[in-house]
């Protein structure tokens, strides 16, 4: 077999369909991912960047020449993005409830993926970023979103910036507004943020080449999760016409009559959009899609 | 000058006296230790240890390969430790409020002795570790040990074990018992209970040479901080007569009748020698020296 992986498609046998080949190369990716990270005990590791050219080299790394260190960064808080790993260093934060397509994983099992956010964020972009998989749940067993925000605003100080990760709704909502708003350093929510702004590039460049104004085209949205909500604040911001916007969840459009969203607060940023989309209240999606310019799906059909 | 900085000693003037030039050397190496922190940003970087043969292999590291990751530790905790980097990961967690001989450098001072910690690890013993340096006040200000406890808690699915470093006292003990006692990881006080080992052993070593057995000799400690009190309480464990022992902080020797001790319930280590040792309540630190065979002393006179 190429070591590449490139040929993997010749593997199979030819009588498969594409379905069935599809699902055979997964199955291949998954047992070959398993047997490699027990072989390798994860993919990550943590190593000096600087040099040690003889014992007495732990002087100036250790003490006593790294008191130096302590008592500048004291007297200036901001000389710790210069003297430490700070500046280049992310902490990728999850509490695993919304791991890949699998769920809710329970906290460690989110750490193959948070570890391979880390190997990503190395090997395309020369940033440093370690896996936190968090425990947040409270004595009754719940994942509680103010023991995540109370753990992210702790690391400060040994981090550059904060990628959340893979943490379900609603409470991604209340943890990534409460973190941006209070945090001294950058803080996202991948699945929201990340997803959100490749996809208005993609819409962008996809409404030049259609020769279309972003103001004037109808979008439907499949799906109303942390990435889709996030997408369409962001289309919106970008300039998009809220009016002409339609976004399904699994119990059809959301309008401002949606009570049940209403109900829980902690839904606020999808209510949010109730109340600013779709005010015909059109509440069959198939409608919706009919006349749109746009379909933006995150959720299968 | 030798790169080794072997040649330390014979780069200042004949003419300074020892004293003098143990300070000068201190300070050649702070101010290297400074230029060269700033220089490399810090020590420590993560990096890939699994290979990547081409693109494709993303699709085994991360999506949609590491699935099979997430849902195997699912179902077995455990295999956490064996699929991820966390059985060789150590997180040193700090309040940096005790830095080296510094004391409190604020949140993010720490992270040059954390991040070294972090070096040696690596470098001595192939230990992955990373500098975690949190911001533990709560709205008064106050470094609150509770909040110390509760984000170690968070932390543990992430790591094999985690090494409390710089933590003052009396913070320290609540700390370290609450943790000891609650964690599915080892935690220990690197302060206390890192010192207190290799204290030990000397003395088992140095008993063995003077002939001297440890459950006859009168012990002296000067100092009753985080590693002289528990320094006092391993020797106690492995066969040191409490009886035998005064310890003296900066008001004098401990006994039953500090009362300023007793008073302090979060100094509850140090009361707990206060009723054990210096049955005679001796008070005069000089005189309980004077016919003692050993003299530990992690505080200057």
């Amino acid at each position: 077999m190429d070591i590449s992986l490139n040929n993997l498609e010749d593997l199979f046998p030819k009588e498969l369909n594409e379905e069935q080949r599809a699902s055979a190369k997964t199955l291949f990716l998954k047992k070959l991912a398993l047997s490699l990270h027990r072989f390798y005990n994860g993919k990550m590791m943590t190593i000096p960047k600087a040099g040690l050219w003889g014992p007495n080299w732990f002087n100036i790394w250790y003490t006593p020449g790294v008191s130096a260190v302590s008592t500048t960064i004291r007297d200036d808080q901001d000389a710790s993005f210069e003297l430490s790993n700070r500046s280049n260093y992310v902490a990728v934060v999850s509490d695993s409830t919304r791991v890949l397509g699998d769920g809710d994983c329970s906290p460690p099992g989110g750490l193959g993926v948070m570890e391979g956010k880390a190997f990503l964020m190395k090997y395309l972009a020369g940033i440093d970023a370690t896996a936190l998989c968090v425990d947040s749940r409270n004595e009754n067993g719940e994942n509680d979103p103010e023991r995540i925000i109370q753990f992210v605003k702790m690391l400060q100080p040994s981090f550059g910036a904060v990628n959340l990760e893979d943490i379900s709704q609603p409470n991604c909502y209340r943890v990534l507004d409460e973190l941006r708003e209070s945090c001294d350093i950058p803080v996202w929510h991948d699945d929201a943020q990340g997803t959100g702004c490749v996809t208005l590039a993609g819409l962008i460049n996809a409404l030049k080449v259609a020769g279309k104004d972003i103001d004037k085209v109808k979008i439907a949205f499949l799906g109303a999760g942390a990435s889709n909500t996030t997408i369409a604040r962001l289309i919106i911001k970008a300039g998009a016409d809220p009016e002409r916007i339609v976004i399904a969840d699994s119990r059809g459009p959301l309008h401002r009559k949606r009570e049940d969203v209403k109900a829980d607060p902690r839904f606020y940023r999808k209510w949010e959009l109730c109340t600013q989309t779709n005010p015909e209240c059109v509440s069959d999606f198939e409608e919706a899609v009919k006349n749109a310019d746009v379909l933006i799906a995150l959720s299968k059909p």
